[in-house]
């Protein structure tokens, strides 16, 4: 029996998953802003780092609602999640900025899936975080602006945004082995239990290759992000 | 000639060091969030975090609608709260609550002298800020719990509050040798110019008094601060 749209474990996990990723980026922008050259680019980062906390808590009670113990729910995700951010320490601010914004791409790619597949009360929410978008144009302007002042940038933040996207992809196979009921839900909008064999055993092998493709299309999308800012692949 | 209220620079003086000790606060607490024990204490220091960052850009705005460049009126701040801040390092999690707790407590002291002396616009800023004091009750209730369940902590905790508020008015000694007519307005509600002689001449004697006054004041409240949190002065 499929679970329904309200309490589909699935949903569960991706709502844990964004929740833990929105407060360690609250966490290393709030340390990252310390990188920041002036005063008024510190408080630039602060109120960015506030707006990941302010998802955090949308979400930690989007979990609540649901029945779920937030911290529970968010568990499985701290691990994988610290081991991207500590292998992707930013050593300036511009590596910051597009740190977050790759970062919050991939955030928005995850919470485009969960809209398609959750209850409403959470397809709303994350309409709502979605609408806030409006901050990676003012980011890509600033990279923009930044590149076209110093043009030798622009290979050393594309090789950044590489390694940025290649360190997230492998983590992400981590938990999509770990977690096949999240990859079959990622995968192929299925969240039946029955996707990719239980828990337990893993991911089966038809699960794994649509993971790869789901990671081909965020790599796509990866792309298009970088050109905006001016990078290239 | 005295300035009107809204050109009142010493107001202006007032508004810069709120807005750098807001964010401030922002940065610290977002450092000791790593200390917290458990997820959940995390996201808490975050939401707390998060809402003196709000404080930061409402007082930042209301430093731009008086026609105030933000970052030059929160320069002369930077160095006397980053110094205090380097000085109180909190070793643990209840040790940064209580930190909170009794740096928003000076803070809310400064923000209700502002209230008395400054123009309309900034006087509404400051009373939505001091609604938002409910946040106190909440820390000092999880203090007095801690210090229920391990009743060796209340002497540890006391004697961090007294260093916090020893260094908080060391520093705040230096702020009023540096800017006299900062010290003049707090010490006696004055801002006029004339007040304590020009800020190239240092604080006149009369001053340093009325300031010595107004510590005594700041250390009475904090005494009664500590009462709320079960600790002792």
């Amino acid at each position: 029996m499929n679970p329904g749209p309200s309490d589909n474990p699935a949903v569960t996990d991706l709502l844990g998953l964004l929740a833990y990723a929105e407060l360690g980026s609250f966490f290393r922008l709030a340390d990252d802003a310390a990188l920041a050259p002036t005063l008024r680019d510190k408080g630039r980062l602060a109120s960015l780092a506030a707006e990941e906390e302010s998802r955090y808590e949308r979400l930690r009670e989007r979990l609540l609602e649901r029945g779920t113990d937030p911290e529970e729910a968010m568990a499985p995700f701290v691990a994988p999640l610290d081991a991207w951010h500590a292998r992707t320490e930013p050593q300036s601010w511009v590596e910051s900025l597009v740190k977050t914004y790759v970062g919050d791409g991939i955030a928005g790619d995850f919470y485009r899936k969960v809209a398609e597949l959750a209850d409403a009360g959470t397809s709303e929410l994350v309409e709502a975080v979605l609408v806030e978008e409006g901050r990676g144009a003012l980011i890509s302007e600033v990279v923009r602006a930044a590149v076209e002042e110093d043009p030798a940038l622009a290979g050393r933040l594309s090789l950044w945004a590489r390694r940025l996207v290649g360190e997230a992809l492998s983590q992400a196979q981590q938990v999509a082995m770990a977690r096949p009921r999240l990859a079959a839900l990622l995968a192929e909008g299925r969240a039946d239990d029955d996707a990719g064999g239980s828990a337990e055993d893993g991911a089966g092998i038809g699960d794994l290759a649509s993971v790869t493709r789901l990671f081909g299309s965020i790599a796509d999308r990866h792309a298009e992000r970088l050109e905006a800012m001016g990078l290239s692949d």
